[in-house]
């Protein structure tokens, strides 16, 4: 079934502050759900509000705190998330932090201990339109599985302004089933597909691969990108590591994962906001592009999704959109009914 | 044929050195072609010394220089290059910034016009050995083509310290036939291989999907982060962008292409690198690994084939070292002629 971005805001927004939210912090925890289905991206939207409820019953969101804010260092903000969601108390860290880079140039929130952020493309879309680059990298829960899985899905994210709209990457990195890991992991990986010749052509000969390239990404770059965000985002905030990591996907335990921001101030070279938009103007319109489809760069996609969206509804699971209806009406009445 | 570590630089060092390199320069630069070669990558090895060579006879590497070091602001250090040697220009800035970040916490140096970087491990590792966190981007030219490619190898190296050896990952991110970029970045990819259902099998159906996973990396994502890593490092030095980098693989060109490095001071929190040296070694004997074949972590075999070419030597292409000592005895008989 298709519903409107307000009736969707409207519904979590009124649950979440039902279960004690301030009104700001359930509008930008709601955003932050149905911003995500606008998007295409059901795997971060509406599904996971009931998850929010339960975890605010248990008592293991606090969904009044903005966290625990000090500065570690003259450009570094670290931040105690004390179970609170992770949109309210991101955001009032990032929004903390951001007076100060253009003094510094660069500066990085650490945080710890706050619930999930959703989709990152947010809190990286917001410090692009404050003029600023950013970078966004969290930690997450390893797949369950025996053997124990290793990784999180270690998703990282990019904006950087231009005279136009910014380019904004958003994308998980170490998601891979451990067979696949270890397949590609062990010592002496099968070279197939790995190089190309100078023509392109995938080759398995050194000595041409060496006036070749290197061929496209695949799992064991995969991999390596993967190891590297986890030890990078636990190093920076000191938290725990993915197979030790609980509370973003289940209502039991309270969530240890972090979240790290990386801001910047960009280059004031004369003319640069131009050029980059026209490069990427330049990729869409690639002339190798299918008839009638320009080539998208990261963001595009998503923000047309977005806008249509917003115009003409989202579609979603009719059973999940009951589900939702019948819990905001039960909590809502029994919120209404301790107020009397 | 099999050449020793030391005979390796011997001869680079004394090729550049007779070339007006100061001592210092030519022993890093050297270090690094050599070492390129001991990691087991001889595409950022000794068959770019002689480019390097030409460059210097025609006055687009100027060997003596460090480049020009300002702070742009308080935490980042933005260098003018001045067509000095990659590596030089580039330590001197790490160098420069180091002193400063227990203080900042974070810091970054933005580099324009220094030549080729050659590896960025290079560069992560002596950072890590600072006992900094190190992030290294680079832009780089495109491949030529028709059509126009539009993105360079982009490498990205990332080094986290740890109680024992470092994490070290070095890759390329957007390497890509035109074609594969067009054929995967149209507008609506098909979406075979994205997705895995809950039990890690492919799926193109999206309800299964949800309560699985993303599929690991392909060449989609590593299409938008070759885009994403472009952007970022032409935001944030104000450098040129792929199609109009010059000067990294050929001797007419000035270079123009741009270096980034992030260095982070880790969380102090107690017991944390002996934390991620432990997860490291859980991820190596994971028990899923091939007899006798332990699953490697990004850096692993690179510091191993480092190790065995220290003791044994490395295998060079003949033809290839015979032209460098050919080159090697006519350059430096033709220097010792200037200086008697």
């Amino acid at each position: 079934m298709r519903i409107s971005e307000v009736a969707a805001l409207a519904l979590a927004t009124r649950l979440l502050e039902a279960h004690g939210a301030p009104r700001d912090h359930a509008v930008l925890q709601a955003r932050i759900l149905v911003t995500a289905e606008m998007k295409g991206h059901p795997s971060h939207g509406l599904h996971r509000l009931p998850r929010l409820v339960e975890r605010i019953e248990r008592g293991i969101i606090d969904p009044a705190t903005k966290g625990t804010q000090r500065w570690r260092a003259d450009a570094v903000m670290e931040v105690e998330g004390s179970s609170g969601f992770g949109p309210v108390v991101a955001m009032a860290a990032i929004e903390r932090l951001a007076p100060h880079i253009p003094d510094l140039g660069i500066g990085l929130v650490a945080l710890r201990n706050a619930n999930h952020l959703g989709m990152l493309s947010h809190y990286v879309e917001a410090i692009a339109a404050m003029g600023f680059i950013g970078i966004a990298l969290s930690s997450s829960e390893s797949l369950a599985g025996d053997p124990r899985a290793m990784l999180g899905t270690n998703p990282v994210a990019v904006a950087v302004p231009t005279a136009e709209e910014p380019l904004v990457l958003d994308l998980a990195t170490g998601l891979v089933p451990m067979s696949r890991i270890n397949h590609h992991a062990t010592a002496v990986p099968d070279p197939e597909g790995w190089r190309r010749d100078a023509e392109g052509r995938p080759t398995t000969d050194p000595v041409r691969a060496r006036a070749g390239a290197i061929a496209p990404f695949e799992d064991a770059k995969g991999h390596g990108l993967g190891i590297a965000m986890e030890l990078l985002v636990a190093a920076i905030a000191g938290s725990a590591l993915a197979p030790d990591v609980r509370g973003t996907m289940e209502s039991q335990s309270p969530c240890n994962k972090a979240d790290v921001f990386i801001m910047i101030e960009p280059s004031l070279a004369s003319g640069l906001p131009a050029r980059l938009s026209a490069y990427l103007d330049a990729v869409r319109a690639s002339p190798t592009a299918k008839a009638g489809e320009p080539v998208l760069v990261p963001g595009d996609r998503a923000r047309r999704r977005r806008e249509a969206a917003s115009r003409n509804g989202f579609d979603i699971d009719q059973r999940l959109w009951e589900d939702l209806n019948a819990l905001s009406r039960s909590r809502i009445l029994a919120f209404e009914g301790q107020r009397s």
